[in-house]
């Protein structure tokens, strides 16, 4: 529970601890295959961890909605497993994409294994997450496993196409983080409520939930990675200034900039031409216009959606901890 | 048609006209996306064509068992694109994985749109065939092309791990190419079937039909890699040699080989060192060992349990085209 730090998060895996344990152990089974380079590769991915934040929304979305807690937990722990496998084949395929070296702290599937590797074992995982729904056998949660995946593949591709164009408008980029982000949080949400029985308002209240904490924990991502700790953060920080890709911070520190600003904009980002200090530059220039500071308002104001998402429940414990996990989402160092 | 040939394909293709017209607008529509660069990709692809044996063979399968030929032709027209989905999805990861440049006679997406474009289209094509399944709703048939999608990435997984590795036994060889080709034509045949309303004796037989014509085709494609004539063959000849690709006729002529003959293959594959001329005298030593005529014998085998299959079905036109379809696998240039 290290890499979940002192926040909200951690109070919520804590509540979830036996459930988040059995959908560890499927995560792990049903990776599994005959084929060597799979499992070393799956193992590689397990040991690395991650929050696991995704399947934790459906184990609770599950429960807030009244889901059997004991009856009912290898069920939402094979669907949580399925959400979190859709999340792991993305970051495979993004890390052979965005040719990143670390991930999670450890050096990248893609560093270790190849690139190839990692496409073929992000296939097996997409494909073996299908098997396991279709076990499972219900529609619904098939509709939105599959809806949300597609939408995340769209996503991952307007992203690369808005990659170096300083023209992306804040709708586009808005739209990027839907579909790379938040679709999945929505859908890992509704799955759970799904699962767990819930009258439509619930169901409804949750997908939007999810939605819009994606929304807030993708733009505080954006802006950790040019503000965070890099021991902390357990990535680089200055990916995505690097890859140039088109993020909040540089969108509002581009428009609020003046004419040296633009020209540094254009040269590292549009001209992908960095030098050695460039990153340093950006940071500044990004803290002098307060782009972080507008990032974080609007991450915000995302968050606050989603707690008001969350009043059709009434309270409970799993409530108030669904609450602090967006406080966590805005607050994180991670 | 012309991509087809003189063959049995042919006819084949033409008893199922109507059919695989619909079969293709679902295909295309099915393929778009609101993302640009996802539709310029896919109408790369379309274009590209192909033979569309794995669709053909649905619809075949489904109307072999008696599906309603005017009713059920729309739904048969979405599961046949489904299947094919899966190829195309795995045709775009497999040129990434293996650099091609060149399928089907055009420039690959790959090289044309790049590998990142490739993955996540990809992505985007196996997660929208899912949702496709899923609006169908027959858990059947989702749960064949599931299983089917997580054995060809595990064969993929193989393939690669096998390259290069002229210790690979036949048995290794032949478990590779039913993960990459035979289950995909066996899922094939068998959704038809089940869509058809097939009794499980039939439904079985058109399973091992499918099976046994990919293990043949498999097999004869990997002959085509040195014999075949290039025009014809539409992608380079010597793709798989280049590749260090382990295929039955390289294990053949390694086996059969002399000193000499081993040591050109050490170096050649399992090294990865060609220089010009070497792939005229991989051809040559292949001939002087019958290599080829050992791999089609396998073929041939192969193609008779196929045939074999098929007598559980009463005689009719569909079925003597399945028969010459069996011996298009066979003789095929391309």
């Amino acid at each position: 529970m290290s890499k979940l730090g002192e926040t909200g998060l951690w109070e919520l895996a804590d509540y979830l601890a036996s459930d988040m344990q059995v959908c560890n152990r499927v995560i792990v089974e049903r990776m599994r295959s005959s084929v060597p380079l799979i499992s070393q590769l799956v193992k590689h991915l397990v040991a690395a961890g991650g929050k696991r934040i995704r399947p934790m929304l459906t184990l609770a979305s599950a429960r807030l909605c009244g889901h059997d807690v004991s009856e009912g937990q290898l069920r939402r722990a094979e669907i949580a497993a399925c959400v979190e496998f859709i999340h792991t084949a993305t970051l495979l395929h993004d890390d052979v994409v965005d040719e990143s070296r670390v991930r999670r702290g450890l050096a990248s599937a893609n560093a270790v294994f190849g690139s190839k590797a990692s496409i073929l074992v992000g296939d097996f995982l997409f494909a073996r997450l299908f098997q396991i729904l279709t076990i499972d056998g219900s529609i619904d949660v098939m509709m939105i496993l599959s809806h949300a995946s597609a939408a995340l593949a769209e996503g991952e591709v307007m992203q690369m196409t808005a990659q170096n164009d300083l023209s992306t408008s804040m709708a586009q980029y808005l739209q990027v983080v839907q579909g790379k982000t938040a679709v999945l949080f929505a859908a890992a949400c509704e799955v759970g409520a799904v699962i767990g029985g819930a009258n439509p308002e619930q169901r409804e209240a949750l997908r939007i939930y999810g939605d819009n904490l994606g929304m807030a924990f993708q733009l505080v991502d954006d802006a950790l990675d040019y503000v965070a700790d890099q021991e902390v953060l357990g990535k680089e920080v200055g990916d995505d200034f690097r890859e140039g890709k088109i993020t909040l911070p540089v969108l509002v520190a581009y428009e609020r900039g003046n004419e040296e600003d633009r020209l540094f904009w254009h040269r590292v980002i549009e001209e992908s031409h960095q030098e050695e200090g460039d990153f340093d530059h950006a940071f500044q220039r990004i803290m002098a216009t307060d782009a972080i500071g507008v990032t974080l308002a609007h991450a915000e104001d995302y968050a606050e959606k989603a707690r008001k998402a969350l009043q059709v429940f009434p309270d409970s414990v799993l409530k108030g901890l669904l609450h602090k996990a967006v406080d966590y989402s805005i607050k994180r160092k991670n």
